[in-house]
């Protein structure tokens, strides 16, 4: 049972309909395009303390608080750092988070009925990018009657969001969190993607993407594979080891003898049962695409020479799926423009899952950030 | 076409067959066994001069020269390393080099035929360990009237049996080389391993073991996984880099898109036509399981108290599969036992992988070790 004394308590999800769907970053038009969402805290009257969280691969619109009384029932993925009183404080801001395009809770995505067949789109769903999921949320942010975000704010992929916002549409908030993210990903971090998707297409019961029951195997291989990728070796070692399953001796058969190999096998199967395998292949490959340099001849600080905000960067030193050097070449490129930049590399053994797990001193750095805007902010007005 | 000037030429392979078999460390009896092996060079008179190569995981018996006159045939996995001339100098050495037991290139394996039925062994096959391995090799020792090996040396799964040769049959040999390797892996690798063997099984192909055909997309999805962490993040930076197979624009569809999508496959499908998917799962089985330290409570000093040989120990900078910190527990576990441990970590980009590729600086290394050995040996007549 969870204390949820410092929580927002119950929520709802909301979601908003756009008939005329959004113009693809591949020239493709997407129509209807449906998101959800939750909003956290009040809207102020000038409308000016809005923030958008963006979600990782795996997340959902759900970043705070409970859908039920449920004593046994999880809270949203980031409600360590949402809430009363904590870093995203709901007493001060008003918290936006949606469920990204090409998503599987909620908003737009290959599950996602065709209205021009009456089925799902499946594989015909069209390849999506980090730039049409930002479009997408523009939509919802006019839908909201927010003018300028506060901030825009996510981890993973959800800070490749947060940049995308800021390099598309530079005058729309008044500044941008990218925790634990990167500019474009790795020849290394391509690699592991498409070696998750092949273990999905190669799943016989994936069948070209229309399937009635999940292609399980291959979607809990990809996920397994994935999860090695978000730790650290060093967090693997403190966590399993190899210590085994049962005190006894190696069972000198193919069972999951090490701790390790449980651990693993529990993720994939848990991943299974609340995330789609068409999602991830779509999701992963706008993953893959984002690179914002990419017209900019591979140059990274003209992507950023219409930014203006603020941008707080974080990174942590155990991160090897978007490391470090990877926040330090964004870093660069921004104060090259001459951008006003908050960096910090945070000491932490946890690997890329840290933006979720190093709740202390990551809240701190958040706090630090969003309270000086807010002064000043205050004292603008 | 390959220049063969500087080759030990044409050689063949043999097979040695022990009807009496092998007693596993499992407790069950393999039997019969039967060893493929390659010998370059020409065994002394006081048959001193023999020296023992080990394969790593997907490596076989030959290691050097070529089979036929074919000018498009590739020479065998360490010809830059074993020939006239060269570190494992064939105009003074015997070289002896065997298909491990489990493995698929001539040695007994999953997929021979148990005379007990008639048929493969296939999953049947008793989980064998890199201590099964050397006991094969150590009857191959018999049979060809070697009383002590002047050197037993391997990289990555070959340093392991290299480093159980030196703990198990301590007076056995005059020295040891064990390169890329570690005296036991990380959760990390125990994870990934698990990962790629998901990715067989899950294969209907696979079929429990029981296939005609390979499950070729499984092996080759293991394939791939593994081989990510045969490179470092930064060669696959320097040879892929985010470059795409055309020069025209992202497909906007699930194609092989970047140039390292194109090479993974490559590696996959190449190996699918030479690996058995059922060694895979039992040769990366025993390298789980493989920890001298193991029945030593965890302490790797006391693993090496009966050892007396000198050990050369080579890692390279960006191994991150088995990273230097391994290699340098094992000196530290070596030194303790007060064993002439040579030792060098090459500054390297390749990653694990270098073992084959850093051909000059571990050329020179494997010289200046072996040459010194030879010197002595000389001088002790």
């Amino acid at each position: 049972m969870t204390d949820r004394s410092d929580s927002i308590g119950i929520v709802q999800p909301h979601d908003c309909f756009f008939s005329e769907g959004i113009r693809l970053h591949s020239g493709q038009i997407l129509a209807p395009v449906s998101i959800r969402y939750e909003t956290y805290g009040t809207l102020s009257e000038a409308k000016d303390n809005a923030i958008l969280i963006e979600h990782a691969l795996s997340g959902d619109a759900h970043a705070a608080g409970y859908y039920t009384e449920n004593p046994n029932e999880k809270p949203g993925w980031w409600d360590s750092m949402i809430g009363p009183g904590k870093p995203f404080d709901t007493n001060r801001y008003f918290i936006v988070c949606s469920n990204v395009l090409g998503g599987c809770s909620g908003s737009t995505g290959p599950g996602s009925v065709n209205p021009a067949t009456g089925k799902p789109y499946n594989m015909s769903f069209p390849v999506i990018t980090i730039e049409d999921m930002v479009d997408a949320q523009r939509k919802l942010k006019e839908h909201l009657g927010i003018q300028k975000w506060l901030c825009v704010a996510g981890g993973s992929m959800g800070g490749m969001q947060a940049i995308q916002w800021g390099i598309k549409y530079p005058d729309e908030m008044d500044s941008i969190i990218a925790i634990a993210t990167t500019a474009r990903i790795s020849a290394q971090s391509i690699a592991f993607n498409w070696v998750g998707r092949e273990a999905i297409m190669d799943d016989q019961d994936w069948n070209g993407g229309n399937y009635a029951e999940q292609p399980e195997h291959g979607l809990a291989t990809a996920r397994m594979l994935a999860h090695i990728t978000y730790l650290s070796e060093e967090s693997m070692r403190q966590k399993f080891g190899r210590r085994l399953q049962s005190s006894e001796d190696y069972s000198y058969a193919f069972k999951k003898d090490f701790s390790v190999e449980s651990y693993l096998e529990h993720q994939g199967s848990r991943f299974v049962e609340r995330f789609d395998a068409n999602s991830y292949l779509y999701i992963t490959r706008a993953i893959d695409y984002f690179d914002v340099a990419g017209r900019h001849d591979g140059e990274l600080k003209k992507a950023f020479s219409k930014v203006t905000c603020p941008f707080l960067v974080v990174s942590f030193s155990s991160d090897w799926l978007f490391p470090p050097a990877q926040s330090k070449e964004l870093v660069r490129a921004l104060l090259a423009n001459d951008i006003d930049t908050t960096y910090c590399n945070i000491e932490s053994s946890y690997g890329h899952d840290a933006f979720l797990l190093e709740e202390a001193t990551l809240g701190r750095m958040l706090s630090g950030f969003l309270d000086n805007l807010y002064v000043k902010k205050g004292e603008a007005k």
